[in-house]
């Protein structure tokens, strides 16, 4: 898994029937210092994520294993909202303060 | 998943049978801020999209889970064609003026 | 997918039985205007390419879905020759022009 | 696989059901000499590493072949702490000595 | 699959029960002309290969089909050692000769 912010969504209407009420969301993913980084993914929302929240996400085959995304054209989910991220025994990031 | 536009498209007439009747489609990937980058997939062609068109296209073994490809030997696949897009509360793209 | 140049072949007696009598293929990758660049792949034959030709070639278990690799410990397979690849409405490659 | 160090922790409450009560480790990958370089994989922790340990993880749908993450939307795991790791007849890394 | 040279190994002993009894190989890859680049892998060794062998290996789920990685947290896995690779006619490598 990877770590992302909430950063926007999309919106389609002419789609696969299997993907039909799932939420789209864009995610910009964080380097192993907390900055963003050029590269972003689409995935699908698991867990009622919202802007600006920080996230992780997993992609491939694992990305279908939620009830939400099973056996579904989806190769990225957001599984989890960050709520603290320690690095070297320093926090990073803390969801309450952010 | 990420967005890509609809670029062109391959013709391939000596091909494994499961491939048969499929259109494929070439597309170029865009980067987090909806410009194009040299980065370009082909793939199965599962809602009718247009060349022109800014599409959602899955990956790996995601790719499959459409009636289109299942059980094919297909690693990428367009399953949306994206209506809007938008990034930080900003619209970044929105098919109807494009 | 993407597309490919069959550049070589490679020969390996001391292998897994269940890759016995596949040929291997070495495939030096195209980028999106039809360059070559500095990427190779090593992928199971499944259509009879031959030297020169331009391919599709699929990764991942994508590359498990033909008849010939089913079950077998190859993630890269050569799944369709191409005719003719069409970028933007011009013609950058028509393999009986090649 | 690969190999990395274990850096720092993500905690998450609100997460996908499947995912809870796992231990997920923040890694940072080691290149081909050892050095630590600017990528990171937040993975499943299947073996109790701890801070600074090497490990090796492994990704994508090997990353849930362990008891515990089995059927779990989870795309990286440590499956394995580095004892000592040896390249071209040189140690390198020797975990009683770090 | 790609190429690559057996460079060293890796011991483990404190790690999930299902990779017991496997040996791991660092693996240093090849480029598209035999050049080894800044890139490793450890993987399985399916076919008993030794230090300074040219391997394939394969990655994903596709490592996991050979009898010794089924069912594994694996993700990569050699499964044939080069005994001659070919580039436009040329011979790039020959085991014998190595």
């Amino acid at each position: 898994m990877r770590i992302a912010e909430v950063v926007g969504s999309v919106v389609a209407t002419q789609k696969d029937a299997r993907l039909a009420a799932l939420k789209l969301l864009v995610l910009r993913v964080r380097d192993h210092e907390n900055r963003p980084i050029d590269e972003y993914v689409v995935a699908v929302d698991a867990v009622s994520a919202g802007p600006g929240d920080l996230v992780l996400f997993a992609t491939g085959s694992s990305a279908r294993q939620t009830e939400l995304t099973d056996g579904k054209p989806c190769d990225a989910v957001v599984m989890a909202v960050v709520d603290s991220w320690d690095l070297g025994g320093t926090n990073v990031y803390e969801k309450w303060k952010a």
